[in-house]
């Protein structure tokens, strides 16, 4: 009954790329099924201003989409002089998410800067975001840690998110963009390797919703998880 | 042990007096303890461009906060050129809650923009400009209905919103601002006046969260929409 | 023949009710008529740039009008992105005539800005905004000299400012919105509580006048002074 | 007493040059002293649209400084991204005051925009751009009536301005900069040719001012007047 | 003696894979040694406004980078609210170059909007783009060909560019960025498949050049244009 | 042939006249026939950041156009809020140019800006900027020189530009705007004195062009020069 002829609480194949741009300290291009999202990890070697003689570092995320990652063409942000609304709540939501686990202290004064930068939109485009801003920052990560820069990990747990909804009545799992122009509700959740909650976002969009289908759509995102955190452990390895 | 003396799940004082701005279809002046919020209702008999011959109305809103409105000084967003990320989140969230409670058919080809301006801010500013735009865009769709110029009420439910979050390890309703600024996860929910949920959104800042606590937070929210919608009727009446 | 039915030199009711806001130094809500604003005096302990060092201090302004302070919305100006040219120059005349009743080298090297919010707008509000900014002012500094931070009076005189027009044919003193826009010349006086002049500005808006017109303008100025000067003594007092 | 050795209610040399630009419908190249401004008149055959169908017509003005203009350059407004508060100040008073020597029925529905460009200020550069800019404005207009597209003369009279202040407590006619920076009160003077005022706008600039000193700079404006208005006679004739 | 160890006049590796973007009209992703820039055709049917009732269509682009592009991260264009100078020549190069291959008659009133999105930065993103979106542009337009939209081919040759300089003292062909940085003098020249000229861009980079230099520098050109127009009858065949 | 009656290889009248603007510390207005523009030179004794402790100094250019410097009126750039992308690539071939003929060495640790601002358009403005640009930049170096800020001289040749374009299906010297809104292709050559190129930029707008006829352009740009460094030399001996 999908579109895509997927069962209610199946994934849509996950891919992530690592080392795909050469100057970045950590980069992923993440692809879960026809949504596909280049990340990238910038490493400065100091905080944002508000940061300084604290001891503790900052990351943080910016997000965008290629004027033709969609159906019909959008104008680019850059030339219209500004970020729309909806870029800026993505962009919030993914470095939130990020720095819930992140161990500020052990990273010290310093800032990572997470690019997600869509080059393929088939819906869950801020999920994907999250799930490869994860990869990319791990390997950044790393590259601090085997350099000696940082000697305790402030990685503290793997960091993935996913979307659910209701959609044609049903609580389905990873909405694609076909089931998401549908869907009457929708929800983004974040959650750790260990099953922890960093973000739930649910809106009605069309049709309210009970407490029952909230709790179906976070049964579907927990069981999501194991396919996300199996990718990005993949990819690290 | 809340710095108000509080209970756990005690909502701050309410109070909403209508009819407080001269020129607008709607008006009303919400307290939620010392956040103060200036909501008024403004009827356009068009609607916007994309709705143009499909018979569907629109409610959107907009939201400020006067400059000296918190503790220090923010700059004014008109001098700065532009809204910031956090104003645009919050008026998405606004416009977005309120019409899940309208029936955009029965409202016909019109636009009612919600403003909600924030004179005093002691936290939950976005869940009191919900609970306070619901009560203005009543006022004014009331007025259509009186005039005869739409015959079925295209509200079909009261909506109304709390945060509420982990404070100091518990679960606590209706944040304040002491309790805000230093609870480790915070959420706000929107819900109809017969408990449908329109909105859910919690973040973990600076604390993960289990699936526990978050069914402890929406308890303690659906126990403060009976004095927000009782507020509300009061109000309306 | 005046629209509300007042004598040619007669004043709207004046009220400024002061500490209406919880954080700022000094506040206050005046109405005149119609026309409500809020006023509030934030103080910073650094003055701007360009008198570091010189031992003086700065009052500024800052001017606003909430979306539906007037009959029609007004688009919102940090949704636009700039303040208006009409704001701008608003904001300069408070500021500029604030500054002139004030000792800058009594005041010390500190800032204190002067937010005016139009809540309600029924003409009159650049007048209200110095009358009341003036008031936020006062307060502002008082609670200085009781702390010892400054130990003279920096504030030499009252400072406040009405409207004066030829509404059909005759002068006619603190123009309401409705006389306002018929008006064919109009001025803004401002004056300190001496009557000395600080600014004079008039406008032939549809009609020239002349030299005794002026005349005629400025002594129902100085009449409505007295209004003025004793609203905002019963105020501060 | 004055720095350029000139009697108190002595203008400096004025001149104005037209037919400076070669595309504009009417220009002239005002030199007031040592205060250079170029001002161009250019038609439009259509109004703005907030006068469509109402058979009047408009007159605008838009102000700018070239960067070196002044002793010290300034940044450029268009590398800036916007007009400050002062240039918009500016052209909102050049274009009322031009206006109010227009006929704007006679004019008919079309639009005359003025540029005032400053190429060289030393002090008056508004008061130098109304009186210039009426020239561009008088040229243009005749260029209407020779070919017939207006049939009788919209512009009802001249129209000029001059600054006057209280320099070294003297009142002193038309300030230079050495002057302007110094003066404790400064005024622009708008007239039109037969002495009615367009125009009064008369700031404390470190020192209040009286009714008295107010007649005296009134007295000498309309004193300079002749000597405007016969620069303009000579340049349009 | 190159850093990349190549010939004086050898292009680095070139691909081009097409059909990268699942919505875009026409798609590639070329890459020019490690300059990747992801090309895109955008058709819309109907023309730019200015063209409306011409009969003639347009061909547009635009230019981006991703952040981490380059060695060290570049702020993004969306959140600085516009685009750099640089950016906007290299983009209005970009359409001059396309354009010039096109009968714009034969296309009819419709626009393809060209974006060219630099992944990867090593040198020469300009020229890539125009070669790339050649072959984006080469796409779109069999679409339109095939589906009988229009029926005579509207692209008139092959149109593809490299830059060159005097590296080291040497005129070197297709610069990368080690080389670029150090070029005294470079240059971008933009073909057609027949050697017709329709770009010349040369600067001195910190060293006047001479008409010899120039003629050795357009000889590399027409040297490399031989693999570039391969590479795209390869892509599109 | 030409619409101005001149001959293929014929510049049009230069004139520079120097000392034109009472504040900066070079200035010329130069005319190449009905192409007016205004070049100011303003000396910084502070270099931008970028070259703090380098020792080397540096020379910009912004370059702007009077509204109605042309046939009709265009929109204001402070107005609008941004320079265009023409603007910008203009100012920065400006400096560029003005750059490659100086030592920034010898020039020292100071910034001296160049505005050119077209008073009166009729083709060219980009070359007479640069040819004028390069006398106020003359001027003001030969200050720092007299005043003995600087020892050796930094200017190390002439620069001047000059356009030429195949009109008519001939090669011609210098095009004016009839001329230039006709050719088919065109180009802007910035020489040295001594015949060296800074830069060369040759456009197809409409007709790609030959290796034959780039050499034709640059032959009558060498041609022009003569005429431009005779007016220079004549300017500022």
């Amino acid at each position: 009954m999908r579109p895509s002829g997927r069962n209610l609480s199946q994934m849509r194949p996950i891919s992530i790329e690592t080392g795909v741009m050469a100057h970045a300290e950590g980069s992923c291009l993440i692809r879960v099924g026809k949504t596909h999202v280049l990340c990238t990890a910038s490493l400065e070697e100091t905080p944002p201003r508000f940061l300084k003689g604290t001891g503790l570092g900052w990351v943080t995320a910016e997000y965008g989409m290629l004027p033709r990652a969609t159906n019909t063409r959008n104008r680019r942000e850059a030339a219209q002089g500004k970020q729309s609304g909806r870029t800026q709540e993505i962009q919030r939501l993914i470095g939130r998410s990020l720095r819930a686990g992140v161990d500020r202290s052990a990273l010290g004064e310093r800032q990572i800067t997470i690019d997600c930068d869509v080059i393929q939109a088939d819906g869950g485009t801020r999920c994907a975001s999250i799930t490869g801003g994860w990869v990319a920052l791990r390997l950044a990560v790393n590259k601090l840690l085997k350099a000696g820069a940082i000697t305790s990990d402030p990685i503290m747990d793997h960091v993935a998110a996913v979307s659910c909804g209701i959609y044609a009545g049903q609580a389905v799992l990873d909405l694609d963009y076909a089931e998401d122009s549908e869907a009457g509700t929708d929800g983004n959740f974040v959650l750790t390797g260990a099953g922890r909650l960093i973000e739930v976002q649910m809106s009605a969009e069309g049709a309210t919703f009970s407490r029952d289908q909230m709790g179906q759509l976070l049964d579907l995102a927990e069981g999501g998880m194991a396919d996300l955190v199996a990718a990005q452990k993949a990819a690290v390895a």
